[in-house]
């Protein structure tokens, strides 16, 4: 929430001004603005968890780039990521769609049916929503709604000097996912254009390149489906805030590079993270050794991949798979052992 | 929530597809899309509700037509309206704005600033939400938080035949007050046209209709303020749900005409509406009467005065000021008494 990305005010800079003019003290129990999800308390030893993200065409996605089906799909899935970030059960979610009057009916069809696939994978049903017509593009805002008992939501300024900072998976595949589809995305324009020079040249359209994409093999495929289906980590995130020497944790949206100093500056303290024993995949090693490109640095940078990133007290044994990347530190730096390079979280422009 | 607008498949076309695409039996206590706010029971005896709209340029405002700050404040109210409608108390709100890159910084804090004022009078504060950029137009969603006690929440399933139909306040202004400023608009269209035609003839522009303008009064301005300034009945709707004999409730936001029949069709029930008794404004009537506007099929059919539609059993005495305007009948039909004529309900385009 509240993951801000107007060029002139700097990434952060429009939610501080949000919060300036409309912050004040919250309610007792009550968690605003700065985390994954507001949290409130209810009566009855519980805690309602509530996330919201929009997703606009044309900044978030391209109509033509994005199957219907996994657009809905990961709408859903990002917002309950949110939830599952705080250690909540979904509970369901809302849906507003903003819909250009000639939009293919088809498409909403997929949509709707990606959206459901993540749902009943979250076991959240849709409890309500808007629909309106746009004069532009399409715009979607969901809304997800959760609980979890009190106390037992996890925050980001939790993290102690002495945690283990942990990850619940390989990171960086969706990074490389999105490069790929980019570099797709410019092949097709460019095979359009060639296409068009030879129609007007009076040639059938060759398709010199189309070996190159037949190609494309099972590796390049599923860092795709990993950029496109991020699976919410809705189970590990429940079982994490069930274990009592977890501390901080947040879904990792814009690249642990962005997303731990979060963690870190709300918790007012540092880190030291190991680059080498960040977890990648094997498709991923792949494809980056034939693309030349640089794994860790996807892995670090890379937004989207919505593993969860959390800290706990050396000894704790969470009963989900995780991976130890480093250590909080008391010195509020943070360190990139095992390389001589600084990294920058993900922006989203 | 779910009023829905897409030409192509009629007002709540695309709300079935959605609840035939999404929908599926609810969880215990849960009451989701088809009312004014989701209810979600808690633990302790209370119930969770929500609520979210989706507001565009140029499909639900121009940008140069409705202040920032106005905008603001209705983009607030209307969502608390609906939380005021199933009687509850508003916790807080949550606010995903897509703004496109070269917006004035002066029309974002006046927005806020208009935002907060209808906030801190429902008592609820920010408590979330998401920014980003949008290539085309502003993109504004808020989603609202609120709880009742458990079982006290009014769904507009809850008529029965007998009940008094009564609202909280006079109708028809928000509509009267639409019509001039869109009265308003065409004139200043006019007035550009003019001073460019005789710009071009080397004059000076003179604005022959200003004194028209200047002449506008008291009346046309309380008109305009009810239709831009909206104000939730938040603390109307609590006293109502605190009283036993109140059965259906909802907000009228696509006039009593249309908003009537969602009661009526989800109670199983009809209705007779003495339309004499309607309750109208006296700055409704004098400007109707001065520009030959029907004002009762204006307080029918006009949309956005976000009073409070409700029905109780007779002999109820709700604390709060109300008209009674008809019965619940148990034929399932609409009769205007007094009126020859059908009302039809404000369709969003």
């Amino acid at each position: 929430m509240f993951c801000m990305d107007l060029k002139e005010l700097g990434e952060f800079g429009l939610i501080e001004r949000i919060k300036e003019a409309l912050g004040g003290p919250m309610p007792d129990g009550v968690l605003g603005i700065g985390d994954d999800c507001a949290v409130l308390p209810q009566a009855g030893g519980m805690e309602t968890l509530v996330s919201t993200d929009m997703l606009l065409e044309g900044s978030h996605f391209l109509r033509g780039d994005i199957p219907a089906r996994l657009l809905g799909w990961k709408s859903a899935a990002v917002n309950f990521s949110d939830i599952a970030a705080m250690g909540g059960r979904p509970l369901g979610s809302f849906l507003s769609l903003g819909l250009p009057a000639g939009l293919d009916s088809d498409w909403m069809d997929a949509f709707l049916a990606g959206y459901k696939e993540c749902s009943q994978y979250c076991g959240a049903p849709l409890l309500g929503g808007d629909t309106t017509t746009s004069q532009d593009g399409i715009a979607i805002n969901v809304t997800v709604i959760g609980q979890c008992q009190r106390g037992r939501s996890r925050k980001r300024s939790n993290a102690v000097p002495g945690d283990l900072i942990c990850v619940t998976g390989p990171l960086g595949d969706s990074a490389a996912g999105l490069k790929l589809i980019l570099e797709r995305h410019t092949l097709s324009e460019r095979h359009a254009r060639l296409n068009r020079a030879s129609q007007m040249a009076g040639q059938a359209g060759h398709d010199a390149e189309a070996g190159h994409d037949a190609e494309a093999g099972h590796d390049t495929e599923a860092l795709v489906e990993r950029h496109y289906r991020p699976v919410p980590r809705v189970s590990e995130g429940q079982a994490l805030a069930a274990t009592p020497g977890v501390h901080a944790m947040m879904d990792i949206s814009d690249g642990i590079a962005s997303d731990l100093r979060h963690i870190l500056k709300a918790s007012g303290v540092g880190a030291a993270v190991r680059t080498q024993d960040v977890p990648l995949s094997a498709e991923l090693r792949r494809v980056c050794a034939q693309q030349g490109w640089d794994a860790t640095t996807l892995a670090l940078t890379g937004g989207e991949d919505y593993e969860l990133l959390f800290t706990m007290a050396p000894g704790t044994e969470p009963p989900v798979p995780y991976f130890v990347i480093g250590t909080v530190t008391e010195e509020k730096n943070l360190v990139w052992e095992g390389s001589s390079q600084d990294f920058i979280g993900f922006r989203h422009f």
